[in-house]
């Protein structure tokens, strides 16, 4: 039974939506309004109809699909392929106190944070202003805000010492503050980093070893897509040929 | 501060362990045996010390660690970059009921229990005997037994109707068994399949086609390695060319 | 200097021209005309004016950039990354009598014509009479025309026996035709294929093993390119994921 | 008839031998000594015997084959998925006069000088007095030595101005040489590097840059090999996952 403070998705076949139950309030939709309380109540798999009296299907949604389908995007996004990846290879789970910077529209941030669940958070360091309200409301669609705290404050700035159980890293220049990073994981900490050019990541290696941050390593993950064709399989013509090198490593 | 129950890695640079804290026990290495009661009441980045004197760092493992350096193999695994990507495609979460089938050496089925806390639970079901016992050590290992249910029982006998919220199949032949998955599965249900041949790509689509599971997808994934040099950066000689071919559905 | 019966790239940075050059012809451009007298006896690098004043640049054109940008397509291509490799696996050299089919739109014609240049040839066989005059003007426009023949006919069709020294095939069911393809070839003779879908590739090896061909390998190759920033490189963010699958084998 | 000079191939199906025939030599191998004259005159896909009774298959072989198999390698060789792009992208054909620096163990440069054949040439510049004689040596093999002209040589010296219609650098740094390069070019000749680090792309496209070239593109080739069984078609478990970057300009 599907509870207030959940996240549905309501498809047409055509459009689909998500949105967070709260009673009382309504959805508006290019084909007329629904009311969030004719949601409420109802099991996965069944229909709901706007006032207009269109047709919905009301649908459990994953994690994947609100990221790609339902957060609004205002920057580039760290893709599944990625945030997954990146979140089993540090290790977040239950309980962590993860440091993220910067917090971008919040695709990963609400990857980890549903890893972090129930005892853990992601503290995310954003110095754009103009970022912050956006991704807020995206982990708030995913239903996870309790466990973010997004702070509007730099990486140069002071952060709590030794105190975070794992970090990632996704600003332009990160080999300036890798000192204050280290600072504020625990020992033996993992940290990982994106970033999109060759270049940035020589830099970002170089600054990590004279860190003295251990099991470096380098990646990058290439998702290739099939037409699922039973009789004529074969890859799709173009595939996203880049979205950024991942960096691994611990604090020794 | 380490309490019993955890698993905690034991290295001394060159060798690493993985154990599950148990008081009283006693853990044998080449190099000595360690008390568990040694370890228990430590920090993390504190050291221990074998009847022989030989000295280990104790470190808090990832399940990305415990996956490829700590479980027993009798299978071919599944690796972190697929069941990264599979778990969060199939928006495994806690409280879910989720199917699995085969256990295999139990990779999968750790990351996809470790999402499915506290609530939640895998059930997996493996036909081969001999490699029942050796998966649920390795779960045990991970800390996520309490998470997982195996069955002895193929996928072609019984399954519980209209149950599961997700399933992941990695058998030989999973089109001999698609009905049976189907009705297992609750309306809307996310399901995937690994299979290595591309020949086997086609016989499960053609049976996903008919058992009208819809939004069908293959994919697969390549993870490439570069040295960690900062002035010569490159990618490593060699890579993993394929482990397997990934494919998704959702249940009608 | 610049003869009759070269073929000459004219750009005037925006837009290219391919032209094969012919005493007192002229080649109309949407900035005039040319005289092709303007252009033979100069040197390459030089400059030449169309009736109305337009400037162009004459330069030399490569075989590669011939194929990718001058001649006409009526089919999808074989790319340069596949040719270049298809000629050289193949052995394709001087003197060679190398069979194709289908001729398509000629640019794998092109490349392997060049390669068995002065005494060799290349016998296309088309059965799509569409195809052919529009592959026999770009072959033209590359200079290559009195190094291959075309002949309208399938491969279903009697083919001279133990006659060539190589073969590529590139049609829709190659399978079909293996029996009159291995009659055609000197003993020893190496041949390919191309198919787009995984399915074409098990039907065609399944073949080639009941043909007694040997050496078999199937083989894709992938193109990556990188925006040429020095101090921002990175790969593109889209490629190209699949052109066809390739198919080696030997004649036993 | 196979006639003095050619080179061919002799198999016993376990091991591979390439040779170029000489009247009264004679060939040894640990299976005994085969008289060259008992090959001359013969066809291919006839047999041979040594002096001590062991019997050989006669194969014409491709330059793929002798480049792959047959040539001694003092250096990481240039495999025929570059090569053969290579040759292709800088359009290399008949009566090209073609720059290339160093000559390595001469893999790249038989591709090449197969390809200026009958009225060109390949001029090598090499440094390395001790890699030379291996190069001529292997070249010799694939019966092009005609078409190579090898300068114990560094790119640092003076070179024919105005002279190449095309180049070819695998050096260590070749931002170093890259004026002397330029000059040695005609105008509008394009030209090649393979370099294996991105920081070397890097500092090959700034000196490119700064040079004037036109038309920069860098790339890298993957090929990637299937298992070649039909009913279980699949890619092979590893491939190679880098030799290098190529970067193409065109001299303005």
């Amino acid at each position: 039974m599907i509870k207030e403070g959940e996240t549905v998705q309501l498809t047409d076949g055509k459009h689909s939506f998500f949105l967070r139950l709260k009673k009382g309030e309504v959805f508006g939709t290019h084909r007329g309004n629904i009311n969030h309380d004719d949601i409420i109540g109802k099991e996965y798999g069944s229909e709901v109809f706007s006032h207009t009296g269109h047709r919905f299907l009301i649908v459990r949604p994953t994690l994947h699909d609100i990221i790609l389908y339902g957060i609004k995007r205002k920057t580039q996004i760290i893709y599944p392929k990625d945030s997954a990846y990146i979140t089993l290879k540090l290790g977040i789970t239950d309980g962590m106190k993860v440091l993220e910077s910067g917090v971008g529209s919040g695709a990963l941030t609400i990857v980890m944070a549903n890893a972090v669940k129930p005892s853990g958070k992601i503290y995310c360091y954003e110095r754009e202003e103009k970022y912050i309200q956006n991704a807020y409301r995206n982990i708030t669609l995913a239903g996870l805000e309790q466990y973010v705290e997004i702070k509007h404050q730099s990486l140069e700035e002071k952060l709590p010492e030794n105190f975070f159980d794992a970090g990632f890293i996704d600003v332009r220049e990160p080999w300036l503050y890798i000192e204050n990073i280290k600072k504020s994981l625990k020992k033996g900490a993992p940290v990982g980093f994106l970033v999109p050019t060759t270049n940035q990541v020589s830099e970002t290696l170089k600054a990590l070893k004279e860190g003295r941050f251990i099991d470096l390593q380098v990646v990058e993950l290439l998702e290739r897509y099939y037409k699922p064709v039973p009789d004529r399989l074969r890859p799709e013509d173009r595939m996203v040929a880049h979205t950024g090198y991942l960096i691994f490593g611990k604090n020794d």
